[in-house]
């Protein structure tokens, strides 16, 4: 038990390359272990997302060495709990997926144990930088690698004497203050409570996501930034990328409608209503099923142009790699006339659409 | 009924491009359709080979308007009868697989409708040309697409007074004289009875394969070509290459073994034998599970070399894109000193290794 234990504390701390960087990340194997022991689970899957990946064999080892059973690493990149390796299921009796929070909503036919990867960058001197961009009460939220760093910031604004607020998402989100690049519901809950909102976040997407689901200001805090940004300039680069795309999806005669394989990505239902909408303005309409979204497989399938139903980000974030038009179901509305440009938000993920 | 039998007829012959020439292949849909119905399917996943994605929409809607389900494209790559989108099935109510024969030990959860896409072309000409290069009696084969072309050449050197013989293949081969990239079983069930063969295909790694696993001659018959080959000139390059990755992955110190995730590569048995045996030579190895092969997840894994326990076809085909040594399960037992250079055959796939 004495050997356990300590092979099981070195785990607690995993230093992770970034973007080049060195981040550390606090990864606690020790419920998965327990779990794993509880399930008496011989064969199990182990997910770590793309920058850990070079670790991933020690990750594998150390739940060997512990648990007694045998691990496979998940080659193939992870882009969220949306994105479990559901077609391994009838080869595994369990699968650790690290890095992200579980979405409760997504039922598993196999036990998936989730494990945090969570950094935890002190956050004092940009929070003191943000204190005069934001406007009382501030909702404060985090994406999932940051949740640590968001009760940081709940008691670094409170400290500096700032009204703070934090919201509760809906069923696919399964922390306070967390938000999910399909999912502002933890926003929007808050969103006549306050008059601007703190994320501690990376990039623009999620931000922007936030700002355009509350029309509320957005500071983004990336902990391994140094300074705080707002997200006007990066909002009307994207927003004139996003008029672009829709205007020239409105000389389309046909569209695929891009069902997402990922198991919590599959918003069948949603896809099939997009289908009749298009065939009622008298175009043409296929449902298409894509794993990995590429340029390739957009070109070779040959309609003029497409509607993902999968993640949100894939529209935005790879807008420059398509040359076929790629939209969002919202952005399809506007194409076809039946939402205005000046009710443009960000695709969200609801359950009723799956 | 007049109408579905007209549109159903319409579908007997589709123009297909491949690489660059259009090629007739023989695709009826009536047996699916009728199938489809039976089954009472409502939804149904459509799966066709890269080179007739482009009319893939049209293969889809004769389905809707015949058999009244609604269709979804299977955008990814399909690469054989292994590679059924078994992570979909519950989606679906069946999947209608186009462009290879069934693997008779594959076993699914959903019903796999398969459709046979078979070119049809002339080999008369061909076939005086390879008389010459060929010893009676002659073992007559051929690739999934080609089998319609097998019955000619068959028809065709008989009535040249040639001695021929047809072979039958082990569990994962549905037709008789037909081979896989990954199972030459068909060839070497008449290895004895012949002198050489005549393989009705493209390329030349099933050539190869045949010729590793029998030591017979293999004269290639490309119904797409002009003139029959031999392949002793490609089969130099290749043994080069492969005897140049097993040199390289001498000098490793860890291995990262792959599983194919494909429904019908997943040899897991033959995986952790291979796990065993590099330990035991007190090296590292690791378990991994790949869906689409690609040098950069090998790189970000950070394996010294790898093993690919999935399609056989990889390793070979692509060698010159992975700067890692990426082996065959006999060519890791070669590096391991428990195989000899001189018993090099190409890797074939067994049900004992599931």
């Amino acid at each position: 038990m004495g050997t356990v234990k300590r092979t099981t504390a070195r785990l607690v701390q995993r230093k992770v390359v970034v973007c080049g960087r060195i981040i550390m990340y606090d990864i606690d194997l020790t419920n998965a272990v327990a779990e794993i022991k509880r399930l008496k689970a011989r064969i199990v899957a182990l997910q770590v997302p793309e920058g850990m990946k070079k670790r991933a064999y020690q990750i594998a080892e150390d739940i060997e060495n512990n648990a007694s059973a045998e691990v496979m690493l998940v080659a193939e990149p992870c882009f969220g709990a949306c994105d479990v390796p559901s077609s391994l299921f009838d080869m595994v009796d369990a699968v650790v997926h690290v890095g992200h929070s579980p979405i409760p909503s997504l039922r598993f036919t196999k036990p998936v144990i989730f494990v945090p990867a969570r950094s935890r960058i002190p956050v004092t001197e940009q929070l003191k930088k943000a204190v005069g961009l934001l406007v009382e009460p501030v909702g404060v939220l985090a994406t999932s690698q940051h949740l640590e760093e968001l009760d940081d910031a709940i008691e670094g604004l409170e400290s500096m004497g700032m009204k703070v607020k934090i919201g509760e998402g809906d069923s696919r989100i399964s922390h306070v203050g967390e938000i999910l690049g399909c999912n502002y519901t933890t926003a929007t809950s808050i969103a006549e409570d306050v008059n601007s909102y703190l994320l501690i976040g990376s990039g623009t997407f999620h931000g922007l996501g936030v700002h355009l689901s509350t029309g509320k200001k957005v500071v983004v805090l990336d902990p391994n930034l140094e300074e705080p940004r707002e997200i006007e300039q990066e909002k009307a680069k994207i927003l004139r990328q996003r008029h672009a795309a829709i205007e020239r999806a409105e000389k389309a005669r046909s569209f695929g409608i891009i069902i997402g394989e990922k198991v919590g990505q599959r918003r069948l239902r949603r896809a099939r209503e997009l289908r009749k909408l298009i065939r009622w303005k008298r175009k043409d309409a296929s449902l298409i099923l894509m794993d990995k979204f590429d340029p390739e497989k957009l070109k070779t399938l040959g309609f003029d142009a497409y509607v993902s139903t999968a993640c949100p980000r894939i529209a935005i974030d790879d807008v420059a790699m398509y040359d076929r038009p790629l939209l969002t179901p919202h952005e399809l509305e506007i194409v076809l006339g039946v939402r205005r440009w000046d009710d443009y938000t960000f695709d969200q993920m609801t359950e009723e659409e799956f």
